[in-house]
């Protein structure tokens, strides 16, 4: 008799059909899938107490196709003069398109569309072929008093674009998507707003091909939604990416600006830093569309030289030597890793459970040493640049970590990174089909924050029974770091959802944590800037807003709690 | 029969008498001086055609004691409450307390206070204790519409304090002078405004024996005017030090900041970085005393390392080779010199004479290879920061200097540098002293924009008869750099100096430079600021200004063209 294969949840494995529910709310490409492994279907089933029961059969999919008949809100003159100004292909009104245009990556939308609910939505769905169009749009829509959303990549992961009062939703990424130029002497980049991530990347990579320049270049921005994402959404929502403790977040990476407003249209000065007073450049940046919307940019890029990279990881014996070695790398001015990260002892060990080390010789051999599961800490780096640059900082970087008492891993494990740091996202799909919420919320805070906050945060949320929260800091700064949270659950119920998260956040405010590092603040957590910032500055952010959008059309319903 | 010494002007070597205009206008200390060497007196009587003969007297020297007699228009009601707040012996009111603290460091000024003419005053000059004292001035005079000036260090060279519609002046160096606090784990520090550059730096250099601290400490700012300038006069001015390409601008190194406005009083977050929104910090940056108050700010500071300082300097055939060279480092991504600048071929013709190397062996060596005067540029520059990184940023230097055809001539130049670092606005003394005029503008450039900039604005001061132009590049970035315009002509007439003035800005922003890099904008550029800015950002900044003051009496009477 042979003996019966261990059982394996059938994941899903075929792309959502189009038009469906599942298609929208579907992380990445259509066909793009992250499994979860054998080993962490057996620590989800372990620490969920779920049994191979559980995984039999899905629950909501979303697998209908999207048909809600929601009537258009909109006055049949205004949709009739917008349709004329863009032309009826550049128009979408069918109930897909309104919807997919509607959503964003949180877990509540996809908790939502697999209910087949449908919330908020634009009446028309507008794809601006250039600037001019958009300039005309808002300036229509400013006199008739019709919202604006915008759409970038979708990635959203706050509500940054719901449209909870109707009008129209501007897609930038169906025209508007090109790199426009490069100037290899000022080593920088015109774009439009639309341009996604991988083509921006594949343009700057291959310059010599595409724009007979003398050299390659990198943007060097990769936040993990690098594929879904566009150049617009990462500058307007102040974005990071994995990369940033060398290249900078995406405020340092643009350089100036031009946006359409209800109060006029204008472009920013593209000098590397003058003294003319505040930067208009800067209070654009992170507006959210708020204020107004972003039409072209120019930023700065960087020579593309990965022979350059240099990898290392260590384990280090506990949090906070880790957090210890952390801040002297930040600070030894011996120029920053690009990237750089350290897990606390939580998402160690499933790290090190989901990797194979778990029960190993190399697990005992840790364990013996010093670095103990529930403990000890995984740190991974790398640092690009000029090559003598790159290996000096992984010189200081391992010699602060043997002086921390870590333990050298190698490369290794930085080059398995490498390879899936895009993936993670897909692994949502099939947890949630079988009830699973997995979520993240992250805050920047000060080295001399950073214990109380990251203790707080993960208090609260293990607070809950039967939940994991993994944590580590990315995005480092001689000055502080940033803390991930990411948290695992069995929990369908939207309500439930949301105070759970709405705890978190509070925590995040309370424990002395920012709002945000780079996600943005979008509708979803609106609500607490005032208490986070003070009634005075959400005044200035309030008077800004009346400057620029005196009738709130723009992005209106919550936008950074500006209304 | 003993041949005659060669004639020297009699330089002023004693500090002007306390009380007299001279004591005003007088640069740095009433004791510092730094005369002109004979080969500087004999270029310039070689320049503007002068003979001993015309330095037998000084012109007007302003030796005359202060009195002008000029009455208080403040209501006597008004100046007995604000006295009575602070305290008689916080109050000024005598005539020589009013000029001086009305008097920066301008051109224009200096002329004029050697006239003993006396244009705007504060009525009352106040000397705050502490942060309660400033909100309660400026919530009075808020309520009864009084000018609000504030006083850092007086090194503005743009009009940046003068009190053109009287009021009061609040002097910040008399008490609130203090660094507050170091926090290791942050690395940053915590002042108040009006602590001055030495007493800051010596403060975080001697951290361990004043703050029982473990490391030593840097602010890494060094403007030329370090000596005399205040670390809030740096922050709401936004200056830049002498090695602020690798420390950065004053705009990146202040942290968060603490504000006293009239609509309220507010400290922004000190997260090393966010994504929420448009941050108010930046948009009190170089907010020039016109939206509010700095009564406190949060610095981030450096390790002071002056042990691993590298050095070098190079000779390069000619400007467009240098810059070229520059443009390379700065793009190179191996780390960023601390100081960097490339003199352009006038400037170096000068640098040479003075420093005697013209006409001697090594002159004719250096003309010999090709580093012809008229032609060749200097360049200097250090590293500084961990070790191993300040070497490599040496070695990379020199490999693409030497690459650029450019001599290497050692760190000695270096050296003399930085001896004299803060000398040389002594010199403006002796030669104004004999109606010789010299004066400085500056501007920021793409590096796409600097050879037309460099050309138009030399072009311009060189059409004036017997004028010196020197420039050199400053303060680099990977996107441009800072060029610094030093013209010198013999000059007394007011109306004159400004017309020409007004002639190089005008050329500076058609050359399309920015208005300025580090002097910021002061009641002098304000004027250019909607043509440079255009409407639409000019009234993003006026939106601020009725928020923050609509009063208008925050640093009022043309403030970076506000009103």
């Amino acid at each position: 008799m042979k003996p019966q294969a261990p059982f394996s949840p059938d994941w899903r494995k075929t792309p959502p059909k189009p038009g469906t529910y599942r298609s929208i709310f579907k992380w990445g490409r259509p066909d793009g899938f992250k499994h979860p492994n054998a080993r962490l279907y057996h620590m989800v089933k372990d620490v969920f107490a779920m049994t191979d029961a559980d995984f039999q059969r899905p629950g909501n999919t979303g697998d209908t196709a999207v048909s809600h008949g929601l009537p258009l809100r909109l006055d049949p003159a205004h949709a009739a003069w917008l349709t004329d100004r863009v032309g009826e292909e550049n128009v979408s009104r069918d109930d897909f398109s309104r919807l997919k245009y509607a959503t964003g990556k949180t877990m509540e939308e996809a908790l939502r569309l697999r209910l087949e609910t449908v919330g908020d939505l634009p009446d028309l769905v507008i794809h601006p072929r250039h600037k001019q169009d958009v300039a005309d749009i808002v300036a229509y829509c400013h006199e008739h008093r019709i919202p604006v959303y915008v759409y970038g990549g979708g990635s959203s992961v706050n509500f940054g674009f719901s449209p909870t009062r109707g009008g129209v939703t501007l897609v930038m990424g169906t025209h508007m998507n090109r790199l426009l130029a490069i100037s290899e002497k000022n080593q920088t980049a015109t774009v439009q707003p639309g341009l996604m991530g991988p083509e921006y990347e594949r343009l700057l990579n291959g310059a010599p091909e595409h724009f007979n320049a003398r050299r390659r270049y990198t943007g060097g921005h990769f936040p993990q939604s690098f594929e879904h994402s566009s150049v617009g959404g990462w500058i307007v929502t102040l974005g990071s990416g994995q990369q940033s403790s060398y290249y900078g977040d995406m405020y340092d990476i643009v350089l100036s600006q031009e946006y359409v407003t209800p109060a006029g249209t204008f472009r920013t000065l593209d000098y590397p830093a003058t003294a003319t007073g505040p930067k208009v450049s800067d209070i654009m940046k992170g507006s959210e569309g708020a204020y107004g919307i972003l039409v072209e940019a120019t930023v700065r890029i960087f020579r593309h030289m990965p022979e350059n990279r240099q990898r290392f990881a260590f384990v280090f014996t506990n949090w906070e030597s880790a957090v210890e070695a952390a801040g002297e790398i930040s600070q030894g001015e011996f120029g920053m890793p690009s990237m750089f990260r350290i897990s606390d002892a939580e998402e160690t060990d499933v790290a090190l459970k989901l990797y194979g080390v778990e029960g190993t010789v190399i697990d005992r051999f840790m364990t013996l040493r010093g670095y103990k599961p529930g403990e000890r800490c995984l740190c991974m780096g790398m640092a690009n640049g000029e090559k003598g640059f790159a290996k000096n900082i992984k010189r200081r970087v391992k010699r602060i970590c043997r002086r921390a008492g870590a333990m050298n891993i190698s490369g290794y494990p930085v080059r398995k990174w490498e390879a899936s740091r895009y993936h993670d996202p897909y692994l949502r799909e099939d947890l949630n089909d079988f009830g699973i919420m997995i979520d993240t919320l992250e805050s920047s805070v000060t080295w001399e924050g950073l214990h109380r906050l990251h203790r707080e945060v993960r208090d609260f949320i293990k607070s809950r029974p039967k939940t994991v929260c993994m944590t580590h800091a990315s995005h480092f700064y001689p000055q502080g770091t940033n803390l991930y949270f990411i948290f695992i659950a069995r929990m369908e119920d939207i309500d439930e959802y949301r105070a759970f998260q709405s705890g978190i956040i509070d925590r995040i405010v309370a424990g002395g944590g920012s709002l945000s590092h780079h996600h943005g603040v979008g509708k979803m957590i609106g609500p607490w800037m005032e208490r986070h910032l003070g009634k005075e500055q959400m005044e200035v952010l309030l008077a800004l807003k009346r400057h620029f959008d005196p009738h709130g059309i723009m992005n209106p319903g919550g936008t950074m709690g500006l209304d």
